[in-house]
C-alpha cells in the first residue's frame, strides 16, 4: 500500500451520510434499473492519463500537480500502477483505460519502448488478477512525442507511418493480452494545421489504408472486442478528420469498415463539433455504429477541450437516454475522459471528483430508463409520423416517382396543415424526471 | 424599361475611371487567365432571391426596402423580372439562380401555384432568349412556408413529403426548360428543433429516398445539368442534416447517391460548420463531389449567416485556388448568394455590391491562377510527400500487415524525425500574389 | 371571455396530478422560502412580445402562429389586451412587460401612434385594476420600425434621436401611469453594423446625453422605479455598445450615472457575451448595479439570440443564488424573456411552456436558498481568503508601496505554496441541492 | 556569433529578389508615409518568449523545438540573448520585448531569481549599447508558475499578492534602467475558474490597489513610459477580469485610473473577446486609452489563442487606420506576439515568419495612409452625422429635456426617413487601397 490516499476509506453506497463525507448518495452498483445492475449499466471506467498521468499544465502555465510517481522510470511506472489500483479499490470501478505513454516510460529506441510496455503491461495484469478491476480499453498515444506533430497514419513521413502502425500493433496485443474489451483509435494529430502543406485525399487513403490493417490484425489475433474510432473535430490541429460521427460514418463507408469499427463518443468533443452529446448517440445509434462513451463536460464557452467532470443531471439524463435506446452498452462502457482543474491539488479531490461524476451518470442513468418505462416521449414521437402508416404514404417511400405524385398533389386533396412540434411539452415532461 | 436603375449605365472594365465612379478594376470579361476567358471561369450568377426578393428585415426589425415591385401579384412578379434583367444587363451577368417563391406569387393552392410559376418560367424564358443571361441553377423554396416548419422531405407528416416532391418536379422541370446547367437542393428545414421529438433513422431514410426520386426524375427527363446539394450546419433549424461537405458525402454513400450528386458550397456555410471556405471545397474535391460555389461572406464573429458580399482578396484566392485545382467549373459557377446590409437601400447599392463583390472574385482568381502557375505550392506539397514513393514506403500502404511492420520497426533502423512544416513560409508565398 | 384558451382552467400547486395534466409541481405562491412567499421572491412576469405579438418567423420562414389578434386595429389589440390578461389569470401571474409596439398599432403619425398607446394603456390599467396583475416594467421598441435600422439614440440622424427620445417619454409617463415598478432600455439598435461608417466617440456621447435625460426625466414626473438598462453584445448588429454588465457600468461610470441605473440581465445575452448568466448577475451585485432578470435560456451551440424558456434546474440555481446573495429582488423580478418555438402552435404550448418554466424557477429558487442557508459554499470560500485577515496583508491592501512589499519578499520567508481550489468539491456540493 | 542563423543575411528592401530568397518587399524603414519614416510609425518589437522561450508544446503534445539555449543555467539564458540579438540584426529590429521569466533562469528563492534577473539585465543592456534594438516593454510573467495558478494580485492568498507586487517592482525598475518605453501588465490568471469559490468583488478591489501601487512607483522612480494594461477575455482561465477595452475602460474609472493607463491591444485577444481588432483599437482611441499593439492573427474558427503572424493586408490595413487616426504610436509600437506553428522548426521559419509579417504590416500601413490621405472614409462619415450641425439638432444634446423633444416630436414635422449606410459601396472603397 503507498499513502497516497491515506484516510482515505473505500466509497459505498450510503446516502445519508453527513455532507463533507465521501459517499455515493445515488450510485448503488447493486440496484437494480431496467432489469440489469446499476454498475452493468454504467460500466464506469477511469482513464490512465487524467487521473495518473497529467500534470495539470496549460497552455500558460506549467505543472500544478506534485505526484510521487512522476518521472521517466520503471519504478514509478510501478508505483503509479500501484496508486492507480488503489484507487480503483476506493470507487469500487471496475474498468480502467490507458495509452501505451500513460503507463510505461519511452525509450530510447522502439525495441526498448516496447520492453518497458510490456513488462507494464504484465505488472498491471497482475494487479488486475489480484483485484476486479478490468481493462475497458487500450489506445495507442500517437500524438504527444514531437515525432507525430504532423500526423500518425496520415504523416507525410512514411516512416511515422510505420513507426504508429507497430505501436498499435503492440497496444492491439496487450489490450487483447489483459482481456480488454474494445481498442480505441484517436486521431489527434491526424489533421492539418494548414491546408497549404496538406493532401488530404492522400492522408485519407493512409488513413483508410491504416484502419484496414488494424481491422484485419485484430482478426488475425482473435480479439473479439470492438475497434472504435473516437471522433474530434479539432485540437490539437486545425481540423481533424475524424470530425464527428457523420464524418467518419462517410470515411467508413469509403473504405468498407461500417460493420467493423464503433464510435467511441465524448461529449466534450461533441460539443466542439457544434452538436449537442445526445445529438452525436442518437446519430451513431441511427448509423448502427454506436459504441462507448467518453464521459466528460465541456464547457459551451471555452472553445477548448475542457474536460471537465460532469454535473448536470438533466443533460446526462438525455445521453444515457440514447444509450439505452441503442440497447445500452456491449463491449463499451462509461469511460471518465475528465481530469481535476488544475488547482485541484488534492488526492481528495481527485477521489471527491470521481464520486461526484459516478454519481451524476447513476442519476441520469436512473432518470433514463424512468423515462423509457414511462414511454412518453416514444409515444409521442410516434404519433408525430404516425401518418406514415398510410397505405398512400408508404407507397411514396418504396414505389411512387416524383411526377406520380406530383400528379396527386396538383390533383388537389393533398393541403397539409402543420401540427405542433410541442417541444416546450416535452420539454416539461424530461423535467419531470431529472 | 422600368426607372429602378435610372441613371446607371451599363458597368464596363475601366479600371482607371474615378474612385467614385462604377467600373470594374479588375473583372475584365474577355481576359484569358490560365488559358480560359475570365467570365467563363467564374461563371458569375446573381441570386434572385437576396436582390429581388429580400425586404430588409431581421430577427429585430422588419422591412427596410420599398421595391416597386414588393407584392404578391403576377403583374409585380413581372416587373420584379423585368428589373432583374436590367440589373443583369447593367453587370453584363451571364447567369441567374432562382427559388420557385422568389419569381411567382404562391397560389391559394399547389395547382394555382403551379400555374402562376409556368407563366413566369415563360416570361422569363422569354427575356432570357432576348439578353443573353443563361440559368445557372433553380431551386425550390422548401423552408418559409409555415407548412414546411418541420422540414420538406424529412417532415414527421407524409403530406408536406409529397409537397414538397411534387414542387421539385415542377422546379426540376422548369430549370430544364429553361436550360439550367444544375439543380440544387439545399435542405433548410431538413433537420431538427430538438431532439425529443425527432426520428433521426426514418427522417435519414426519408431524406435518401427523396433523393433517389429526384435523381430518376432527372434521368427520366434527360436533365443533363447537375444535382447539387447545399450543406449547411444550423439555421434555421438546431441541426440541419446536410451539416458540411463531409457528413454529405456519407448519407450519399449510404444511398448509393455518391456518383448522381454533387456539392453546391456556400462561404458562410462551410464557417458555420467551424470550416474554411476552402476545407470544404478541397475536401470535396478529395471525394469527387465538387460542383459549383455560393460566393459569400459570413462574420465570423457573427452566429448566423451573414451572406456578405466577398471583400477579403486573400480568403477569395484560397477558394479559387481549390476550384483550379479541381480543375475549374464545369456545370459550376460563382453565384453571389450576398444580400445587402439591410441599411443598404438604394438601387446604387445593389449595383455597387455586385460590383465590388466581381471585382474581388477576378483578383481572386487571377491569384489563384498565378499560385499555380508558379507552381510554388505544388512543389512544396509534394516535396513533403516525397518519401512515399520509395519501395518500402508503398508496400506499407499495399501489402504489409500490422505485425510485418511492427517487426521492421523494432528491429531498428525507422527512427523517424521531424521535418519543418514550413507553414509561415507557405503564407508568404501566398501573400506575395495576393 | 374569448375562447382561445378554451378548455383550458387556472394553473394550480398540485404536485401530484397526472402527468399530462397542466399544474405547477413546485411552484407553489404561497410556500416560504428564506422567510419569504415564493411568489414575492421570484415576482414572475410574462413578456407581451413573445407571448402575443411574435408571428413565429424566423431568417428563413414567415409567420408559422394564427393568432386571431395579429394585425393592425384598435380592436385587435383590445382583443390581444383580453387575451393576455386571460392568461396572466390562467397562470396566476402577479406582473407583465410590453413595449409601446406591442401593445399599439402603429400610427400614420407620431401623434396618432400616442393617441393609440395612450388609449390601449388605458385600457390595460382598466384590466389591471379588475385582476390583480402588475406592471414590472414598460419600454419603448426603438428596434423594429425602419427608421431605428442605424440606432436610435446613437442614430446619425438627429431626427431619429428626437423621435426616440419623444417615444420614451411617453412609455415612462405610461409606465408610471400604471405603477410600474421599473422601466427598462434595451438598446437593440444602438451599435454599428460597420466600424467603416461609424463615429464611436460621438455615438456614445449621443447615447450619455440621452441616458442623462431619461433619468431626469424620471425624477421630474417622480417616478420612483429603476431605471434598466438591458446588455446585449450584438444581433441584431454587428456590434452592441451596452456589450455586457461590465461595459456598460464604464458607461454609466464615464456618464456619472451609475447610481441612477441598474441593469435588466437576460440569461441569452449574457451567454452571447461570453459569459454565464450567474456571471453577469455576480459581476452587477460586485458593482452595485443589479436590478432585474430576463428569464430564458439560450442555445449554447446556436450564435443567435434563442430565448427558450429555461429547463436547466442546475443552471437557474445558480443564477438564484447570486440574485439571493445581492439581496433578492427589490423593484427588480423575473420576467420570462422567452418565445415558443415557432412550431409549438397550440395556446395549450403557451401555458405549458410558462408553467414549465416557472416549475423550474421554483426549483431553482429553493435549491438556492437551501445551499445559502446550509452555508457551506460561503464558508468554503470565506476559508479561501482568510489569509487577508492577518494585519501585514491587510497593510499590503492600505498603506504598503510596491518596493516596501518587496523588501519583505525579497528578505525572505514569504514563499506562497499553492492550496486546492476544491472546484469538484463545490461542484458535487452543489449538485446535491440541485 | 552563434551559428544559430548560420547563413541567414540581413534582411534587407530588396522587393525584386526572386521568390525563394528572403528579403522585404514592401517594409522600407527609411520610405516616408504619411510625413514619418515607416520605421517611426510602426516601431516593430520581437517578443522574447514566443521567439526565444516558447518550446513548441500544446496540450496533447510536448515540445517540438530543441534549441540550444533551452534549459535553466545563467550560460544558456545569455546564449539565449546572443541570439536574440543576432536576431534583431538580422531583422534591422528596433525594438524587443520580455518577460522576466522570459529572460532568466528562475531561481530557488526571490532573492535568487532578483539576482539571476539582475544579471542578465545588464548583459542585456550592454548588448543593447552595441547594436541599435530598444526596449519597447518590459513586463512580469505572473502567470506560469504553480503559485499564480489562482492568480497574482487577484490571489486568494494574500503572500501570492505580495510575492507578486515584489515581482513588478523589479520588473519596472530593469524595464526604467534598459530605458523601456512602456510597462505591461497581462492579467493572464486575473481571474478564476469557477464563480463558486471566487470572491468577485473582492479580487476586483485587490487589482484596483495594485494598479495603484504600480502606477504610484512609477512616478516614484521617474518612470515616464506608459503603464499598459493587455485585455484577454479567457484563456488560460475561464473569464479574465481585464475582458476587453469597454471593461478595463470601468475598471480605470471606479480606481480613478484612466488617466494613468492606457491599453495594449492584441488582435488575438480582440478576436476572442468577440470583436475585431479595429473595434478595440477605436474604442480604445474613443476612450483616450490608446497605447500600443500586440500584432498577431488568431484563427476566428480556433477558441484559443492562436498567436499566429498576421497574413491578412485587408485586416491589418483596418488596424492601422485606426492607429493613424488615434495620431500613431507615441510610446507604443507594433509588437509581434506571434509565434511560430509548431511544426516550422527552423531557424529560417523564424525569420521568415517575421519578415513576412513586417511586409504585411508595411503594406497594412501604406494602405491605411493612402486611405486617410485620400479621405474618402472620413468624408463618407461626416456626411452621414451632418444633421447634428443643425442648431435644434446642437440643442438636443445640450439643453433639451425629454418632454420638450417630445412636444416638438407629437407636434408633428418631424419624421425620420431612412438613409443607405452604403456599407458595400464603403468595403469597395477599403478594397481599393489594399
Amino acid at each position: 500500500m503507498t499513502d497516497f490516499f491515506a484516510g482515505i476509506s473505500p466509497v459505498t453506497y450510503s446516502p445519508d451520510v453527513p455532507a463533507d463525507q465521501l459517499a455515493f448518495r445515488h450510485y448503488n452498483p447493486d440496484e437494480m434499473v431496467a432489469g440489469k445492475r446499476m454498475e452493468d449499466h454504467l460500466r464506469f471506467a477511469v482513464a490512465w492519463w487524467h487521473s495518473f498521468a497529467w500534470p495539470g499544465g496549460d497552455p500558460f502555465g506549467g505543472q500544478t500537480f506534485e505526484r510521487p510517481w512522476f518521472g521517466d522510470t520503471m519504478d514509478l511506472a510501478r508505483l503509479k500502477a500501484d496508486v492507480a489500483f488503489e484507487m480503483f479499490e476506493i470507487l469500487g470501478q471496475p474498468y480502467f483505460c490507458w495509452h501505451d505513454a500513460d503507463i510505461r516510460p519511452e525509450g530510447a529506441t522502439f525495441a526498448e519502448s516496447k520492453r518497458n510496455f510490456e513488462e507494464i503491461i504484465d505488472y498491471i495484469g497482475d494487479k488486475m488478477k489480484a483485484g476486479g478491476t478490468k481493462l475497458l480499453w487500450g489506445t495507442a498515444n500517437l500524438f504527444s512525442h514531437r515525432r507525430f506533430m504532423a500526423g500518425a497514419a496520415t504523416n507525410p513521413d512514411p516512416e511515422v507511418f510505420a513507426w504508429s502502425a507497430a505501436t498499435v500493433k503492440n497496444c492491439l496485443d496487450a489490450t487483447h493480452k489483459l482481456g480488454g474489451e474494445n481498442y480505441v483509435l484517436w486521431g489527434g494529430r491526424e489533421g492539418y494545421e494548414t491546408l497549404l502543406n496538406t493532401d488530404l485525399k492522400r492522408e485519407r487513403a493512409q488513413a483508410g489504408r491504416f484502419l484496414q490493417m488494424v481491422v484485419d490484425y485484430k482478426h488475425k489475433i482473435g480479439f473479439d472486442g470492438a475497434i472504435l474510432i473516437e471522433p474530434k473535430p479539432q485540437e490539437p490541429t486545425k481540423h481533424q478528420y475524424d470530425y464527428d460521427v457523420a464524418t467518419v460514418y462517410g470515411f467508413l463507408k469509403e473504405f468498407g469498415l461500417e460493420d467493423e469499427v464503433q464510435m467511441n463518443i465524448e461529449q466534450g468533443h461533441a460539443i466542439l463539433a457544434g452538436h449537442s452529446f445526445e445529438h452525436e448517440l442518437a446519430t451513431a445509434a441511427a448509423l448502427g455504429i454506436f459504441g462507448s462513451i467518453d464521459m466528460n463536460r465541456n464547457d459551451y464557452q471555452s472553445g477548448w477541450d475542457t474536460d471537465q467532470f460532469p454535473n448536470n443531471v438533466p443533460e446526462v439524463a438525455l445521453a444515457y437516454y440514447e444509450v439505452l435506446k441503442a440497447g445500452g452498452f456491449t463491449t463499451g462502457g462509461t469511460n471518465f475522459d475528465a481530469k481535476l482543474r488544475r488547482q485541484s491539488l488534492d488526492p481528495k479531490d481527485l477521489i471527491a471528483a470521481h464520486v461526484g461524476a459516478m454519481d451524476i451518470c447513476a442519476r441520469g442513468l436512473k432518470a433514463a430508463a424512468a423515462m423509457l418505462e414511462d414511454g412518453g416521449l416514444e409515444a409521442a414521437r410516434a404519433a408525430r409520423y404516425a401518418g406514415w402508416e398510410a397505405e398512400q404514404s408508404r407507397s411514396w417511400l418504396t414505389s411512387a416517382s416524383l411526377d406520380q405524385i406530383e400528379a396527386q398533389v396538383a390533383g388537389g386533396g393533398i393541403d397539409p396543415q402543420p401540427r405542433s412540434g410541442q417541444q416546450e411539452i416535452l420539454e416539461n415532461y424530461v423535467s419531470r424526471f431529472v
